[in-house]
């Protein structure tokens, strides 16, 4: 039986977390800034030391080419991304990418012919930090999102995705649409606390939870803090408050498998001497039940206006995201929970919380993905952390999974 | 008996509002910004027009000195400050510089020989938004605080304050210290609906409410939102949530006379796919009665730790600035009422919620100040607004003040 080659997965793993390291231990490697090319200049140096064949599409998605005996059958593809959030840790997005990049080091020291295409793909903006929505690549590519609508996309700064792509040199030629894809394996960090919890080295993930995104603006009315009486104020930011609690409040109020989250939240003029008047905050409710998460907007949108009525302030809501959950190929899923067992690793039959670039490509193609523990279940975080032993047999899993998938005809 | 020319007054005022103006019809005019400077050269040139002796403190005070009869006696001053809040108004504080000017012009043109000097000050930094706290340059000149601790006070792009003097050249030679000054009188729009509401022209506060400024920081932990269960989250943000709630709630459940408001708030990372860790939020809290503000913060403060503990969060609360509710001279309002009764003007005695330059100067000089309604209470926003009339009162009370106080021997 082939292994990966530990040391190196490591070493690797090292080298990039270099690239945007930031003091506190993490790494902060926005989509499309300097660090980000930097990234990929690395990764696309390992990719042709073994000899695949490079292609950039139009979304800055990369891939690495590796051929097979018989080039008309469909490819096998692994990949993840490599952009972070900001402050963000040292595996989320990478581990894919250089996981699978190992498990192409190995098929290539090793002459291993397999019958299928092997790709290694490396996605750009996952993370929907800088350009929001997140996994806006893969979604162009899956045919869900449209490629001049992605271009728009504005940072803070207002610069655009589109530009973005093209200062840094990553606007290729290949049009980001899909082709055939026989199996699509993603390796990543669980970023939640269940495989440690259950003690387990690898999870898959029955599928990805739906995630819904939405944005709220209140107005009120801004006004000098001293000489206003607290009766007959608008404060915006009271109002945002107890929405914020009502978010916070609402799982456990509905029951179900749910999450519920205000990440985002801006104020203004956010002077400490003047009652704030605007505020635009976002909500984020996941769910493996598409139907339920809708029915909380739903609930959460009587409790907004009610609270936005009592504090004279308008209110005014978006969808912006709704992506539904996604239940992955469990043939795939199957043979994954197979290789980790006859590596003798424990594994968990889970959902994921998380969105991740599998999730659109599942729409496509047989999709799965194999999971390994966060430490204290930290992620999107300076601390983020995997143990070396568990990235090195998630690994082995796909090393297996990909020979296998790779050799069927 | 003289007046002041109504229709200069409006023009001159016209004109400053065009220094910094915003499209929303607004001022912005933030400290020591090249806004700022502009709007000091403005004021310099009309000070020189009525040969005013001008001089600049080490604080950037400007000072347009009118001699008297006998310069050996105090000077009676007037004035305030032309910086604004962002997206402020076009009255807050330039209506008692402007309207001190129409003074010193009347005592020009008309050749008045005042027994004492009369002194037209303009402060700086009276705002505290670029800078915090506010009315720092007043405090330093009264001694209250310290002039080396005021320049390192940074905005929040690292600016120190004293660079900033510098840079717009106005950190000047003179001392910021006071000396004796018989009367101080400061014109200003009242910044709160009860002029309107009484249906009175000029107010004459008892004094200032006492101001208090607290920063709370509060640590929870960061997450990836999706695999993050509900249950064993520390969101600072939610615990901020209850936070500025139980600041909202706190003067209608204690009674008596006091507002409590958070007006700015810092969240972290501030993405909306990861739990907020750490939020920086503040709380202003103003009472005529010291005490009372004092017990409400250590109300406040037992909530937050029980919030704080609840959520499994840290946190840590500074008191910023502290000062003191004050009284102003009661002979000066007198006279105020008196002079404003002569012109038939309707008055009332009332207190001022809002901190002003007069504050500090109250307390080494004696010191009042005249009000002028704002409309629908709106202060520090675009739409502040003051009839032309009432400013014009306004200013007639502050020149019948003037003239008396300068006269008396």
């Amino acid at each position: 039986m082939l292994n990966i080659n530990g040391k190196r997965l490591r070493q690797s793993l090292e080298i990039m977390a270099e690239i945007g390291a930031t003091p506190g231990g993490g790494v902060q490697r926005l989509s499309l800034t300097d660090e980000d090319k930097a990234a990929r200049e690395q990764i696309i140096s390992w990719m042709r030391e073994v000899e695949l064949d490079v292609k950039v599409d139009e979304m800055g998605n990369i891939f690495g080419i590796r051929n097979g005996r018989n080039n008309d059958l469909s490819p096998v593809m692994t990949g993840s991304h490599c952009d972070t959030q900001p402050k963000g840790g040292r595996f989320d997005g990478i581990l894919g990418v250089i996981g699978g990049l190992e498990v192409l080091r190995i098929l290539h020291e090793n002459n291993i012919e397999t019958q299928r295409p092997v790709i290694l793909a490396v996605w750009t903006n996952e993370e929907g930090f800088r350009f929001s929505p997140a996994m806006v690549s893969s979604g162009v590519w899956a045919g869900k999102l449209e490629l001049e609508w992605a271009y728009r996309r504005t940072d803070l700064t207002g610069a655009k995705l589109g530009d973005e792509l093209e200062r840094i040199g990553y606007k290729g030629d290949m049009p980001a649409v899909s082709r055939p894809i026989y199996a699509h394996y993603e390796l990543h960090i669980e970023q939640g606390p269940i495989l440690e919890k259950e003690n387990k080295t690898i999870g898959v993930p029955k599928g990805v939870l739906c995630l819904h995104w939405y944005d709220v603006y209140i107005e009120g009315e801004a006004n000098q803090v001293g000489p206003t009486p607290m009766a007959g104020r608008h404060d915006a930011l009271c109002a945002a408050s107890e929405m914020i609690l009502k978010v916070n409040e609402l799982p456990s109020k509905m029951g179900g498998n749910m999450v519920a989250t205000v990440g985002e939240i801006h104020n203004m003029p956010n002077s400490r001497n003047i009652i704030p008047d605007k505020v635009h905050f976002t909500v984020d409710i996941r769910s493996w039940d598409d139907v339920f998460a809708l029915k909380a907007w739903e609930n959460l949108r009587g409790s907004f206006i009610n609270i936005a009525d009592a504090r004279g302030c308008q209110l005014k809501t978006e969808i912006s995201w709704r992506v539904e959950h996604a239940l992955f190929n469990q043939e795939l899923a199957r043979k994954i929970l197979e290789k980790a067992g006859k590596r003798n690793y424990s594994s968990l039959y889970m959902v994921s919380g998380a969105g991740h670039d599998a999730s659109y490509i599942n729409q496509v193609a047989p999709t799965s993905m194999i999971f390994v523990p966060s430490i204290g279940g930290r992620s999107h975080v300076e601390v983020e952390d995997t143990k070396w032993e568990d990235c090195e047999a998630g690994a082995n899993v796909l090393l297996d999974c990909i020979i296998d998938s790779s050799m069927e005809i």
